[in-house]
């Protein structure tokens, strides 16, 4: 049992006071955790392409032109990273292709577990997912060598465009009071089965205290940007 | 009953023998069926959202990561081409979302009959239903004004980057020899949808003789592209 995995998520009030341009999280390093390139690569494009694929699902269930046209912008951003991480693998000489059809199945059980109920549920998902990972990956990027570290990590943190899409889901918990609740236990949900692929993008060490010791705080910051997305919207996380 | 809706295909061979760069096609000029811009500007972004959301499902059930991948590839460009006449109804001051929903009906008929029965016919319809769309909507962007008529044209002619596509779409013929002749009814079924879709977008005059006069041998033009595109596949149309 991975004991970063079941702590206790901090206090939202934190992490609500810090503005976006100073994001603490964006300067974790978890270098002692990245696999190889090509692995790491591999990962992080089929991550983006399963972000896409959610957020593409997103786009044919909402209810609106104007909902499909907020969504898609967030879909174009994940789209865009995944290509730009493909091609990060083709450079490496790499069959993109075979690389990520070999570690897809973490990222298949994630999207198999957070479909969610309607268009509402599943936006949440790819807003809290995306972020929370985007940002592990981009931890791990500090442990690639030369050029590489630099461009993952641009691209890993190249804004994802979902304000649109944040203004939607706030809006329609505005006309609906049922649905903020029932998001909130939502958001929940998506927490731990996120936390469980950006796992996956880990490489583990022989030495599980030490492991544990660098984690632990790295997933505490990882988990209060999840609490200030969640307070975004109003969000109980 | 519109005449040229029921005019025959035109034989594929003087098709297969124009060069990509000289299809005559995208010198058709249409401009007397072209709506006001708002009209033109909602029913084609939200033609190519839908052409968008339909790559979006084709890279879903895709069955390896490499074609996942490379259907992203043509779905990026779709949405691109979304993006891009949204920002000119944007342009317009009108609200761009209200616009493209008061005229997806004929899309959204579209989308329902088109669906397929598994990734390889989905993929068909939107490589066939794609290329048709944009040169139709490229031919009527002939009856805009000023600047828009030359960037309108310009994103509608963008390539579409659909080549490991139908590579892809190749591939699964070749190793599965029942695939054609399966995909060559459904290619044709797909024009017709494409048709219905095609004629939404132009605006009708009172004359119905001399539109008729006009429009016949402009949809000749587009259906030998069409046969052009199944030719490239190696179906007959």
């Amino acid at each position: 049992v991975v004991e970063w995995f079941k702590r206790r998520r901090p206090r939202p009030a934190a992490a609500a006071l810090r503005s976006r341009d100073e994001i603490v999280v964006t300067k974790l390093d978890l270098h002692e955790f990245t696999p190889g390139p090509t692995v790491f690569l591999a990962k992080a494009a089929y991550v983006q392409l399963t972000l896409f694929e959610n957020l593409s699902r997103v786009v044919s269930i909402a209810p609106t032109a104007e909902a499909k046209a907020s969504i898609a912008i967030a879909a174009q951003a994940s789209l865009a990273k995944h290509r730009s991480l493909y091609g990060e693998l083709e450079r490496l000489g790499v069959d993109a292709g075979a690389a990520m059809e070999e570690h897809r199945a973490a990222a298949d059980r994630f999207q198999r577990l957070t479909l969610g109920a309607d268009w509402t549920e599943a936006a949440l998902t790819n807003y809290l997912a995306a972020g929370f990972l985007d940002e592990t990956y981009a931890a791990l990027s500090a442990g690639l060598l030369g050029d590489l570290k630099t461009r993952a990590r641009a691209i890993l943190l190249t804004d994802r465009r979902d304000d649109a899409m944040v203004a939607l889901l706030a809006e329609a918990m505005e006309s609906n009071p049922r649905l903020a609740p029932r998001l909130a236990m939502w958001g929940r949900r998506v927490l731990g089965d996120t936390m469980l692929l950006a796992r996956d993008a880990l490489e583990f060490g022989e030495d599980h205290r030490r492991s544990a010791a660098i984690i632990e705080p790295a997933f505490t910051e990882l988990i209060a940007e999840h609490t200030r997305r969640m307070d975004r919207l109003g969000l109980a996380a």
